[in-house]
């Protein structure tokens, strides 16, 4: 076992904390990592207040986890000592369903493991990047190529797939419009993605406050929501809005600016149920869908996408003695677009 | 002008009644349809009760139109004295805008012409196929193969359009799960169809009570929705389900059936607005979605498709006589499985 330092919530209501915490052996399969950075998403805010259910405490959130490879199991063949990683939401799934045959192993029938509050392979709870080092095996370690810092790669790894997935999967690119709604931090990164895809992209958001930051991002439009005009002049006009917003939306009017054959696809959840009005979805041939993470092959392949296209996460570098600050930060919206931990300040 | 039998609602709450009605002098690319067969459909008792909005009468429903050509305009190439067609629940559309080139008519950005209650190119309401003729554009006059009887055929050009768009688009076929909601007028063309695709079948039906005519239409399998058992032990296995029941339904427990990719597609929409959880749509990827009837173009396709596998709508043909009675019948869900007026007894 390896102990290591890191942060943790204790319970729910608890700021998080430094603590240190254990690592499995590294069996024949298993990669050390030795974590450089981690970005925190907001679901690591939900998880270490148990917003989404029971959480088992202590909680070592994060899973936008970027670093060097500093010891490999006998057997691993894909990384070697001092490679770039980087690890997602995911650690472990079956390998063997339907799911994962097709490379999509964050929809495991047996169910994947997650990075932070899962069950890991030697039965103990899985724990996230805020920590100096995870063990994970060798399958579910992405390469990070050369030509994109580890500090801007690490949100790759969550808000980087979860965005990109369904780009590609509803075929994001040239000739097709896309919009985003929201610019936070998967907001801000579907943007970039469906720029570099080649899309003409929009940005949907309650303002027009991030508009310079949004053409700056790839934007060719930007759009204020809170301006019913918006509505009526995009109405028909997208094959793709990817919706980044988890609070409770206007269906029907967001569907209202799909063309045929469109898709609203959420990557994100409100708590409360949607109402629509099936007449959206009829008139013309519209569809509203969901997109969980990606792949660990798709992962790969966002990641490559993204050095080639020289994109990174726009970040800002914290201490891990401000995590509990940028948690506030993060749910008043005030980060442009990720906070990303220097893990050399845990120790 | 040309005056011709017909049977239609006078007011909202009026039976509908025999009368006669005015069709249009033959323009250059019209066609004179004599009408030997009209369906009945969900939709005609809407509109004839103004259901779905004000409606201008006298009504004269009907989009399920079978018959005899017995004129053409002077530059019809299409169609010629004596040829076997139908007409579908549109007359005319712009030709000319995106969705148009799309062969999509039922989209039309201008919005297309609805075969009873929409404006025809002659300024006036148009008329269904509740009467003795019609007068329609060669290109919205659809050629019924040998081999389909007219009758039969006559509920393809709506029932059957209705349920092949949805399975052609989200590709129902040899490998794939293609559930049916509801075993009505739709519902056994989908599984009629379905099944000809080569599609493994299955019919999602409140009772068991048709469970031995959905096997003979074509079901691989039966289970009834108001069994809880059949959400349990069908959890995940579907790639399309279409649901051809307008009612409310508890869309989350449906997407619960879908597996990952899978579409939940209605063809009908309730008056109210549904709620989906989100949840539903992200674990696994998941869509919900809406089809409206479909092209002229593919409307052809899907009569051949039905002439080469032999399949016609299930039919009770009826005198005029009987088509309030018919109203109340298909209100009681009590027709095996859709009515067919006998034109011929409007005169």
């Amino acid at each position: 076992m390896l102990t290591v330092h890191a942060y943790a919530a204790t319970a729910a209501t608890n700021p998080l904390g430094p603590t240190t915490i254990e690592r499995r052996e590294l069996g024949p399969h298993d990669v050390l990592i030795e974590i450089k950075f981690c970005g925190i998403c907001h679901s690591d805010i939900h998880h270490a207040r148990s917003e989404w259910g029971s959480a088992n405490y202590p909680v070592v959130p994060g899973h936008e986890i970027a670093g060097i490879v500093t010891q490999v199991g006998s057997k691993v063949t894909r990384h070697a000592v001092g490679d770039r990683v980087g690890v997602g939401c995911l650690v472990d799934s079956c390998g063997e369903c339907a799911n994962c045959r097709k490379g999509e192993e964050q929809h495991c029938l047996k169910g994947s493991t997650l990075t932070y509050g899962g069950i890991g392979k030697d039965g103990q709870l899985t724990q996230g990047g805020y920590s100096t080092h995870i063990v994970v095996t060798e399958d579910f370690v992405l390469k990070i190529p050369e030509g994109i810092g580890l500090d801007a790669a690490a949100p790759l790894l969550c808000a980087g797939i979860t965005t990109y997935a369904p780009l590609r999967h509803w075929g994001a690119g040239p000739g097709k419009k896309v919009a985003v709604v929201g610019l936070g931090g998967l907001g801000h990164m579907a943007v970039k993605l469906a720029h570099a895809m080649g899309a003409d992209v929009t940005v949907l958001s309650q303002s027009l406050n991030k508009k310079e930051d949004g053409l700056r991002l790839g934007a060719d439009h930007y759009h204020a929501t809170k301006d019913p005009e918006t509505f009526k002049k995009l109405a028909g006009s997208f094959d793709l809005i990817v919706n980044t917003v988890s609070a409770k939306i206007d269906l029907d009017a967001y569907l209202s600016l799909l063309a045929l054959d469109g898709a609203l696809v959420n990557v994100g959840a409100p708590a409360e149920p949607l109402s629509v009005n099936v007449f959206s979805l009829l008139m013309p041939r519209r569809s509203f869908a969901g997109s969980l993470i990606g792949g660990i092959r798709q992962t790969q392949e966002m990641l490559n996408f993204c050095a080639r296209h020289h994109i990174g996460a726009d970040i800002e570098v914290i201490p891990a003695s401000k995590i509990n600050e940028a948690y506030e930060r993060v749910l008043a919206s005030d980060v442009r677009y990720r906070f990303v931990i220097d893990t050399a300040t845990l120790k």
